[in-house]
Formats: C-alpha cells, structure tokens, sequence
C-alpha cells in the first residue's frame, strides 16, 4: 500500500489515447491517459465513466452537446452515452471505471486496447 | 450530465470530516471532504477507499507505517486496514469508494456521518 503521485506516473508513458492502470479497487480501476487530437465516437454498454482533468484541457462531444473541461473539473458519461474525447493539445485524465472498461466501448478499431499495462 | 468543478463545490462548505456526495456512478460515490486535525481510527469492513488530494496536505497513519499525501497524490486503503487521517493544515480531499461507505467506518462516535449532503 503506498501512495501514487500522478505526476511521476504520467512521466512513465508518452502514447496518447493508450490509458494505463495505476489503481484497483472495489473492482474498478483507476487510469492515467494522455489525449491529443480526435479519438472515435463510442459508448459504454455497461460502464458510467468519469474523466477528471489532471492538466490541460479536454472537450468532451455528445449527440446533443459539447463539454470543455479544464484542471479539476470531472465529468461522469453514464453507460449508453455516446461520446467522443477531443484535445486540441495534450491533456492529462484520470479515469475512473470499472475494470472491465474498454477504451473504445462498442467501437473496435486502431485505437482499441485490450490489454492495458500497470505502471 | 454536467460537469463538476471541483473548486466552485469546495466553496459551498466549510466543516471539517463532513464528505460531501458530488458524483455516483457504478455503484460507487465521488465524495469531497476538507479536513484539518486529527480523525479516528478505523477500518471499513467491506470498501477500498480513495483519497485523493486536491490542495494541501494530509497524513494518514496506518498501524505499521504513516504516510503523507501532497496536491496530486493519492492512496487506496484496502477494506480491513486500519487508518487514521490527520492534516495539521487545512486539506482538501475527493475521496472514490462505494456509496455505502460510513465516514467512521467500524467506529461509531460524534464524528460519524450517517447521511451525506449531495452538493
């Protein structure tokens, strides 16, 4: 049990869109992601989904509305929301979800990871 | 579906070792709380729980070992553990952890928060 410092964690890994896990508990997971740029439309079936902002700012588009989000501000996408993560220059995210997330929810594609790493 | 600024919520209370429910989802809540001196002693039975540090610092002592939290660090306490939270200044804190969680935890006393503001 020790603590976790998310600026050194985020000096870990430099890919974007590739969320990594660096907290478990209650059978969710605690994720550090860097976004730039234009990820895909998608939904979570079964997972609400919290984005909170570490640094940077993070545009979140719905069907019906956009979200900017700025340092220390969270939204939560209950499941079923279609959402699509836009950065125009990198941001930090903590995420917070279920364990049994997937990045990209029902949309496959080359963003899709399946196996995240625990840093 | 909107978003959670945390500063603007932590303006709307000022007493200590009172969360205050900002976020569910996934069964579990987002909780904000300030604290500033000592806690009790306790454990949860059945919920991991998270503290997050927004601004200032918090120390948590554990049987074996005490450990201290700055601005962007977080612990996650197993359920079982004992832990005791203390903050010589004012800190400011988001806590993850399934809604049932008790404040008090195993403990029952003056500090024991049966019902959560949801701010």
């Amino acid at each position: 049990m020790n603590k976790i410092a998310l600026t050194e964690k985020f000096a870990l890994f430099s890919e974007y869109w590739s969320p990594k896990i660096v907290g478990e508990l209650n059978g969710q997971s605690i994720k550090l992601a860097k976004f730039k740029g234009e990820f895909v439309w998608h939904k979570h079936d079964n997972e609400d989904e919290l984005f909170f902002v570490v640094s940077g700012m993070l545009t979140i588009e719905f069907r019906d509305k956009t979200v900017t989000l700025n340092k220390d501000e969270f939204i939560i996408v209950p499941k079923g929301v279609e959402h699509k993560p836009f950065a125009e220059d990198e941001v930090l995210v903590m995420l917070f979800e279920p364990a049994t997330t997937l990045n990209t929810g029902d949309t496959r594609n080359e963003l899709t990871k399946d196996e995240l790493d625990r840093i």
